[in-house]
């Protein structure tokens, strides 16, 4: 959508995406040394703070790389909005007596909320959610892991993406939280293969590695109302491509949901490896990366990019 | 905006809104019964619950009404974006160090998230929130009552709304939890007013009495990045105005607000007197009223008639 | 009880309190200085953290007292007792469908529980509950305060006790969490006279000066099976007053309620005024005063006093 | 301690225990079909609801059954009596670092608290409480399931105790939410082995059958300040037997630990087999078995019983 009361542009076709990002990525720049990188686990606490990779790519075609947008990084909880279309694809409205839809108001792993709604997370991008849809992939494949794999290839155009092992054990390594929230659900019932193969699934997910541009091409099926732009092979229904965004724009980025639809008003989502992406329906899929998180979890340098970006192009859903 | 993908329609100028809204309305009409009419105050538990009005109001100037469009009802909470506006207006970012921009996962009127957030509401739209917009707009009013009103006025064109005398004196005899909240807030140094004032511009501002178009009217300004479309009067800048879109998207809709962004993906407002209002930006507002809620306290027909308006039209932000 | 396992003393009638009560003082002295004065309202921050009155008050009649244990200070919440007391006499077990039995695990003053709890405190010593005991009062009492005073009075056999106005005015004008608690009970049904009534006579109660003399003697009727010592009228039943004992135990030092329980093992009560007061059944009520509280609002040097005084005496319920 | 209240008895010498054991069962019978034997699994389900058994041990050497009182029974959460004792004895005041000493207020297997006390559980008999006691057992013992065995062989005089191996391995298949429990203390560092070998300790606990006789043999020690009436060993000291006294008080009977404290008022333990054993410091241990359990978890004619019996006999510690 364009914004026709956007500041300084004239028409869509005409806008300067390559000078936009350099105005972005010097902005961007001035935040690192300002969050703090995750160190949960040795392969994130490993990655240069000094690491900024911007890449846009739109509906047309085109792409606009800035800095180390090709290079990959742990994608983590991204990867939630891709379990989460194939879930959706495969379940459709059934998804949603067994995950919920309301942003959750507390942090993104929390049992308390948990316990409260007996067993049902809040929404599928809370940890708590996105285990309860990787058990929803157990049921419809042998191995989702290998369909997360070839979602993920046919997305992104990348059929070189594959988990990365070092990070996938820390992540069992030090996934005690998460066992207990998978847990936690086993005992209520919303878990229903057992907690090791769901874990499995989802710890594998987390780490994906992929790049910007990998990211941004993966996620213009979002901005194209579930329909792949190269091949036209629908991936989502309309109603659930424009659902899908609903809940990116209300839950995708834990407990900042609110500010940052209310700083960038687009939907998206963030990882805690440093990455982010959002879409603008209709038009094209920004992604960036900066390891250095703020306080929520969100990538600093990341979210003030993304900021700038509506900004200077006037493109916001509001 | 107008998303391209929409099924049935070809350009916005030719849109059909008044067969679109007879179409919404049948639908509409055959939900009541479903739901349950507001009981805790006399003055709503009188309400037929057979009314039901819908009204559109365009940028352009055009007027779409069906059925009670035209009788005014008690707006409730709704009151709550138009105390927002004025508070934001006048205190800009600073605003937000009172109370909160996050989705509050939790009943609107809870005390438990309040304690665990130590006295900083969530967000301006639950009773805590609107309590602190009126405290704030107590700082800056005489008479915050009077300013409503003109504020209203000003908004809706329409100079003849008072408050309902009946309704406020039963909300401040039934209004226990709201005191209950603001006495909290006060033991936690974010009410400076004395609990009593704070509350009586509260209770005044739930018994607001307007009808569907009197609201649609007064929501265009929000449709226009706010600037009144009538006298090109500046109400809030274009970032405020685009900040208040996306907390009615993400807040608006008490604990249903998530599901309200998937199934409708519009910024809106709804209250307990069965009103509701939408904006779509640079185009629209929509209001419709049945009193019968659902579950979650919002209107049962007019959530479906919001619904069905975006999939006839095809108009979503997302 | 005397526990035949008590390391230093042959039997109860020779045992010398007046030697232990020296004992315990100096330890207790040696506390001062670590905790903090309650400074919310100003008649409490005034007073002089070197205070320090033990008083103990046996059923035989004897008296020993040490240092400012004649002069009254402000008991607070040990007042929860006395009306407590007197609603049990009056409701018997049906005060019980009002008002919990069970220890909080909470602040004494959290909205969560009682939220949790749809308006049904805890305990009786919680600020809520106490809350809830002054509303049964009001249902009895034409004017509660007076019927207080009466039986505050009979108790401690001193007829010249009076509310301290200033600390009431001062209670009332920064108790807006009480004011919470109750207007939330109000919303909750489960306060049926006036917000205002039932304040006012919680307001005063917590306002009774009272020396550690005083005290010791008005709870000797718990340590007598509800048997006033000096004239053999009978307050409460054996089973009521076994009861309370067991209330005390579990529930009257507030969140550190099990930590007393533990260190202690007596039935008692504390204010933040810094009194604390015990009871040891068949036997005799110890009272101590020193302004200082710990960081559970108990006081710092008293516990202290009640926990070396069941080690060198050897008297503990366990 | 002999209440000189009590209604019905001269001497504690003379005490027919024998006649007030045939009362309490009649009592006790009436009870039967009022409660909800456990049924989450199948060995516990299994159980004839008809069974009642209750034996009196005193110190003085004498025993008094009644009905089932030698038949072994899954004792459950009675065990957590015995692993703390042994950790305390062990350990010292250094085990309340990482368990506290309150009553919950909350189900025994809440998480909400868990992780508001950021990973320290309330008490040790909550369940969280009684896994981390398992975890301390594993810095001490090589194999604590045998040590357990030899401490129970030891305080009840019986060597031929065994765990169930049917109900340990039961116990592994539905423990979901204890092992939620255990990762998510695990998360925060409060669990310092791998969560599978304590869970294997605490299910083996939890699987040990003994009968009233034998329970009430093994509590004697607690009702003698920490010496086997026996032998003359010291297991605990005797600061650490009144301790231990205290904690059964408060927060030995789950939710109802306020209940129990106020109508029985005695330190004690209650486990989901219906078992339910209390002490008389000085006197006796009582034990009770009747496997029909109330709202909350305890035996509902095991916990009449023991009321009864402290009004028949006027022993309570209060």
């Amino acid at each position: 959508m364009i914004d026709s009361a956007a500041p300084d542009t004239g028409t869509n076709d005409k806008m300067d995406y390559q000078r936009i990002l350099e105005d972005i990525a010097r902005a961007a720049q001035a935040e690192i040394g300002k969050g703090k990188v995750a160190d949960y686990i040795p392969a994130l606490a490993r990655v240069s703070p000094q690491k900024l990779g911007i890449a846009i790519e739109t509906l047309r075609g085109e792409s606009f790389l800035w800095g180390d947008a090709e290079e990959p990084f742990s994608i983590q909880s991204i990867s939630k909005v891709f379990t989460l279309a194939m879930a959706f694809a495969l379940e459709g409205e059934k998804l949603w007596q067994r995950v919920g839809l309301e942003p959750s108001g507390n942090p993104f792993n929390s049992l308390v909320q948990l316990e409260y709604e007996k067993g049902i997370p809040r929404n599928p991008f809370i940890n708590a959610g996105s285990i309860v849809v990787a058990d929803v992939l157990l049921g419809h494949y042998k191995d989702p892991k290998t369909g997360i794999l070839e979602f993920v290839h046919k997305l992104s155009g990348s059929s070189d993406i594959q988990f990365d092992k070092e990070v996938m054990r820390s992540e069992w390594e030090t996934g005690h939280r998460n066992a207990a929230l998978a847990y936690f659900m086993k005992s209520l019932g919303n878990i229903h293969h057992p907690v090791e193969d769901v874990l499995n699934v989802y710890f594998h997910q987390c780490a994906l590695p992929m790049s910007c541009r990998q990211l941004a091409k993966a996620f213009l099926v979002f901005a194209n109302h579930g329909i792949l732009p190269d091949t036209g092979e629908r991936i989502l229904t309309l109603s659930q491509a424009k659902r899908l965004n609903a809940i990116m724009l209300t839950c995708g980025f834990y407990d900042e949901a609110g500010e940052f639809a209310f700083r960038v008003g687009l939907p998206g989502k963030s990882g805690v490896g440093g990455g982010i992406v959002a879409i603008i329906p209709n038009e094209l899929a920004i992604a960036a990366w900066s390891p250095e998180l703020n306080e929520h979890g969100n990538s600093q340098a990341g979210i003030l990019a993304l900021e700038l970006f509506t900004t200077l192009t006037g493109m916001s859903i509001f």
